[in-house]
This record gives C-alpha cells, structure tokens and sequence, in this order.
C-alpha cells in the first residue's frame, strides 16, 4: 500500500528527520498511536545481550495494553548501560507527555548502531513535533523512520469483511542485516482494528512468528533489538473474535499472511541479496530435525557464496547438512534446485546436467529441495545469498 | 623449510601434476614413503558427509602401522558413492604395487571440489611417474601437490637433539576454506624419525589437535574430507620415546609447536583474508563455555566484515556473544583490543577513544581479549576477517 492509503481504524502514525541519522532529512523517528487503548501481545530477542528498549518495553507489554509506540532508527541504545535505560524512560514520557496518554502505556523500541548513547537533545525535541505529524495516512512515513540498512520500506496492509463491516491488518518491518530471528525478530509492528483478548493475542503472535519470522535468515547473526508487536484496538468489529468462529480462522489466516509477507520482503531486502532461496528439507523424521538442516544450509557462507556466483556446487549443501548435528543417512539425499533432480542417493543424479543447474542458478529467486527419506516433516528457511556488497555495508555500517 | 632441506631420516616424498587440476601444471598428487613401516595416529573429520579416502583411511590407520600415502587434490571424492570407494582402493593398490609394500599399509587422502568422480586415468598414470620422483627433498613438491585455493604451501620442519643423535619432525598442511575443524582438521600431515608406540602418537596427536588445529576458523563451515595424520618411523631414535622421560617432554613441545604453526599458517592463508584475529574469551567458568564464546564472536559474518572494514563497532562483539547459549552478565564484560580497554562493564570505556581502536584495527594481526569476570578459565580462537576476495573465491570455485 502507498502513503496515501489508510490503516486500520483508529490507528495514526508518522515518521520524521530528527537527525539521529547523518544523511540529510533521513527519516529517523516515528510514532504508531491508537486513538482508544489497545491490546497488545509482544515477542523479543532471545539475544543474552539485550538493549535498553527491549528491557524496557518487555516489561510494559506485560500490562497488555497500549496506546502508542515511538521507535528510532539509526542508534540500538544498546550497551548504553544506565544511562540507555534512562533515555528509554525519557522517550516514553515526553511521548505519552504531549499525548495526554498514561506513560504505562508507550512502548518504545530502537534500532541502529550499537554502542552509542542517544541523541538525547534531538529525539527530545523531535517527538513534540512528531506529535503534530499523527496521520491516519502517515503509516508509510513511520514505515521509512525505522529503516537501516534497509534499501525500501517495507509495509502490508490486507482487508477482510466481517458480518458487521470490515478488517483490516497492517504491518511494517525493518530488516536487512543483523537477521535470524529467535522466537522474535528484527522490527516488526503489526495493528489490526480486530477485537481480541490478549491471550488470543499473544497466542496467535506465537505461532505466527514461527513459521513466517522465525524461518527467514540473512547473515545468522541475531540482534540486540529484535522486537515485535501485535496490537489490536477494536475499532473495526464491534464484537470480539474467538477461536472456532468463523471470522476469526479469516483473521488468522490474514494475519499469517501479512507477517508471511512482511518476513519474504525483509529477505528479498537482505544486505547486498542478489538473490533469495527458499531451502526446504522433507522426509524428515521430525520439524525440529527439518528445520535444524534448513537453517545450517541456509547459513552455510560458502552455499550462499555459491549461489551468488551462480556455481553448481550441490557438493557444498551436503557438506553443511553433514554438520548439523542431525543423524541422516547421506546415502539416502536427493536434492532438487526448482523441480530438477540435482543429487539422488546423495551422489549427482544421472539425468542432471551442469547447464540445466546453471540455468536454474541464474534465477532471482528458486527453490531447493532436500528430501532425506527419512520420515514426513519438512521445514522451509528463506535466506539470500552472500555478495560482495553484503561485505561493503558491513565493512563499513558503523562509520 | 626451502626443497632443499632433508625431513626426517628415514622419510621420502614427491609431488607432481597429474592434470587433474585444470591450471596448467598445477601439482596435485603427492607421495609420502616411510623407508621403514612407521607407527600412525589419525584423526578425521566429524562432519556426517564423509569422504570416501575418509572411510578408507579411517579403518587402515587402526592397524597403526603404515609405509605410504597417497594425496590428490582438486577433486575430493566425496559424494561419489560406491565408484568413489573403488576408486580409493584402486589407488591404495597401485601405490602398494609400484612401491612393493603391503597394500594395507598405504593410506589415501583428497581435498577439492565435492561431488565428481576421480579422473582415475589421470591419477593411475601419475602414480607410477610419481613413485619415480620418490626424494628425502621432496617434502616441498608435495606440500605443493595437496594445495587447492592456498596462495603457498605450508610445511615446517624442527629438530631436536636426543642424546643419541637428532629427532625431526616435519608437517604439512592445507587449508584456505571450509575450514572450522571439529575434533579433526583440513588435511595436515605430519612425519617424525621419532620411535613412539601408537597409542601414545594417538594420545598426543588428540592433545595437541585440541588446542592448536581445533581452535581455528576461517569460514565456520567443516569440510567432508578433513584429515590429520601423524607418523612416526623411528629412524631418528634407537630407543623409544615414554612419557616421564625428559625427551618426550621435549618430543612433545616440539611436535605442538609444529602443529601450533601449521594451525596459524592456515589462518594467515584463509581465503581472502587481510586480518588475522586472535579473541581469547577468559574469566570465563569453564573452558569450554570460553571455548563457545570465542567461537560464536569468531564466527560472525558482522563481526568478521567490520574487521574487514577496519570497522571500530565493537557492539557487534556484544551481540555475537549474547547468542552463543553461554551464561553471562553484559554488565560485567570487559573487552580489549590488542591491551587497549574498548568495553568496561558492558559499556564504552571512558578513556577509549575511537582514533585509538582503529589505530589497532589497521594493524594485520591483533588480538581481542574478553574478560567476562566469571572464573579463572580462558580459550582463544584465531579467526580471519570477511572479504570482497572470500565471496569471490568461493563464488566461483567449481567453476
């Protein structure tokens, strides 16, 4: 959707410059406010090293409602110690300050370069006028405010009718480097006008976020800040939605569907990705085995590396399934790249031809298939692969 | 070592080009002959994916007596199935013949490309040419032969004196890529005129593997055809070397200095690298939890970049670590770049400057000290950075 459409009822937004990044008018602050209080259900980075806003905001998603969330890009607030978890306050209550909203209910999230203090002086006199800014079309200002590496915003909105009206559910993210997800991710912040209860809430979150989010890898590496949320204010059903009804296998499967879409855009988005693969492993004897193989062969730098240089090198694959710590029997793999047999009882298959994988290769996106013939779980990971330019942005992000 | 020097008494070796490389006259098969059976340890690669000269040699060397091996690179044989078993063989049996030793005393190793048969005409041909070139100065020739995207071949030779004469020991090794060793390593020969029982090579070669060969990386990735040998004939000692004797103690400083080298020369050739980074996790409270920590921080495509970059963003450092599934306070870690304090509780010291940290990084090799003021344990990992020259050598190595 464009900066011109609206999001869910009763949701405002905007993003703004307020000099956190250096680059001239990058948009570097947004605000997501809901007119009325709103559910809200939150997952975090697993990450031992956690900043301040995640800290802080963990604690307020416990209270299960919100009414606003300020984010900035451009600086983690992470490693700031003391002071990081002052700033966090400060931000929260300027927010909810000029909002006339009660604190307990701002969340705050930050994204950016670790290591750094904030800004203080420039956020601060950022919100007042961010405030102003408060849309119901500014959701593709906000979406642009919590970009890094990013090289677009990435931004969803799906509808759905109701007996009494309509949904909708809108989504935002930031990705692009920094991502493997663990039972959280990057940014991510999705608002519906539904009515839910949060435990309804936190459970649908749950189990979307682990095969949309929780199945998509760029570099391996995980971050300090990874954060999402999920916030629903009621504004469009007059009633609420449970489970067995109806409306709400609708809402679920839209739901799913926005985050899908949201975690395909922040891969398609990866540093420096010339291209997106899609690896899935079947035949397995569980999906925690499945997903295990996906994910080592998803980050493998030399099957990525490969893959950028367009080189039939199936051997590589075989070798990162081979460190997995997953019991398979090599004898037993078959490997397919879109449909074509590549390796059948784990040596090349007779059939495939170097320029039949060639071709496949010069795909922008494709698909490989490892069947192990060993059960019937699958998993599926999306991952890029590994470019020269993937190297540029990060020899040189923090400076 | 130059070609020009003598290995250890006893030993012969050659290298020649057999064509199965395609560079013109690129070396790729190599010989080593103990004049005499010499007692062998080995230890091989834990990836699932085996190679086939990997099973073969896995079962000779229990016998623990050997006369030869027979190394071929630019073609792995892995993921060749039961024609790479056969193959294998076919070589053992015609190095055993043109030599007049037992075939069960003849050992095979491959390195290269994974997944295409051996060009068995080719290798047949080159043997008995091979076997002619058989020279106490042909250690250099062969350390040439195993290479694949090494820029130089590595081969270190120390002597000691023994009461009764002189003990050598020469190794050699290559490395370069897929290199992250698990209990085993790349392919790493090496040859001692030292009298040693077999059991006690095999203790000493798991020791020392343990703290030089297994506490490097290059790419995280292991390989299907890691191999480390070692020899003893013998022909240097008249009597045999025990532990609690004063020259085992030196036997054994010696032989891990060696190994210590190789290990370090195969960082110093990684693929692509411009750095070499030792991160030594201490205070830590065990060593195995240092061990993960350094690994996690050695192996992260962020961290590795910004090295590249000369990148002063040590947060990366801190986010690494929190992934590792290692207990520890943020708040309470140090970290040091080559003795300057960079990180002080988790936070930017305040006496670091950033003029000072890239000062450091400009330097070729440095060292990263984390004290996480747990324990008293300690582990180092020596790690090379992430280049424009890896993904280009990786991208198109089948090619």
């Amino acid at each position: 959707m464009g900066g011109s459409k609206l999001g869910p009822k009763g949701f405002q937004a905007a993003g703004i410059a307020c000099g956190i990044k250096t680059a001239e008018g990058a948009k570097d602050l947004a605000l997501i406010y809901s007119e009325v209080p709103a559910r809200v259900a939150g997952l975090f980075t697993k990450n031992r090293v956690k900043a301040a806003p995640i800290l802080y905001t963990r604690k307020t998603v416990r209270g299960g409602v919100c009414r606003a969330l300020i984010v900035n890009s451009g600086n983690a607030n992470a490693c700031t110690g003391k002071k990081g978890l002052m700033d966090v306050e400060a931000m929260a209550k300027l927010t909810a300050d000029v909002l006339h909203i009660p604190y307990q209910q701002v969340l705050v999230s930050s994204t950016g370069v670790i290591g750094q203090p904030l800004p203080m002086e420039k956020i601060l006199r950022g919100i007042p006028s961010l405030a102003t800014k408060l849309s119901p079309y500014g959701f593709q200002d906000a979406a642009e405010a919590i970009m890094t590496t990013d090289t677009h915003p990435k931004l969803i909105a799906e509808r759905m009718a109701t007996g009494e009206g309509e949904i909708t559910i809108l989504g935002m993210a930031k990705g692009a480097g920094m991502i493997r997800p663990q039972l959280a991710t990057m940014l991510a912040f999705i608002l519906t006008d539904a009515q839910l209860e949060t435990e309804i809430l936190s459970a649908l979150l749950r189990e979307g976020v682990r095969c949309t989010f929780n199945r998509i890898t760029v570099d391996g590496d995980t971050s300090t800040n990874d954060m999402i949320l999920l916030m629903a204010n009621g504004k469009g059903s007059s009633t609420p939605l449970y489970p067995g009804d109806e409306r709400f296998h609708t809402f679920k499967a839209t739901l799913f569907r926005v985050m899908d879409q949201l975690a395909r855009a922040i891969v398609r988005d990866g540093e420096g990705r010339t291209k997106v693969v899609e690896i899935t492993v079947r035949g397995a004897r569980n999906s925690k085995e499945a997903e295990k193989l996906a994910f080592r062969v998803a980050q493998s730098p030399l099957v990525k590396a490969a893959f950028f240089g367009q080189d039939p090198n199936w051997g590589r694959i075989m070798a990162a399934m081979g460190t997995a710590e997953v019991p398979f029997d090599p004898q037993k793999v078959d490997i397919y790249f879109d449909g074509d047999l590549v390796v059948e009882n784990g040596v090349r298959a007779k059939d495939s031809s170097t320029d039949k994988i060639k071709e496949v290769l010069k795909r922008e996106e494709f698909r490989v298939i490892i069947d192990l013939h060993q059960g019937i779980s699958q998993a599926s990971v999306l991952t890029t692969d590994l470019s020269y330019d993937y190297v540029r942005i990060n020899a040189s992000y923090h400076t």
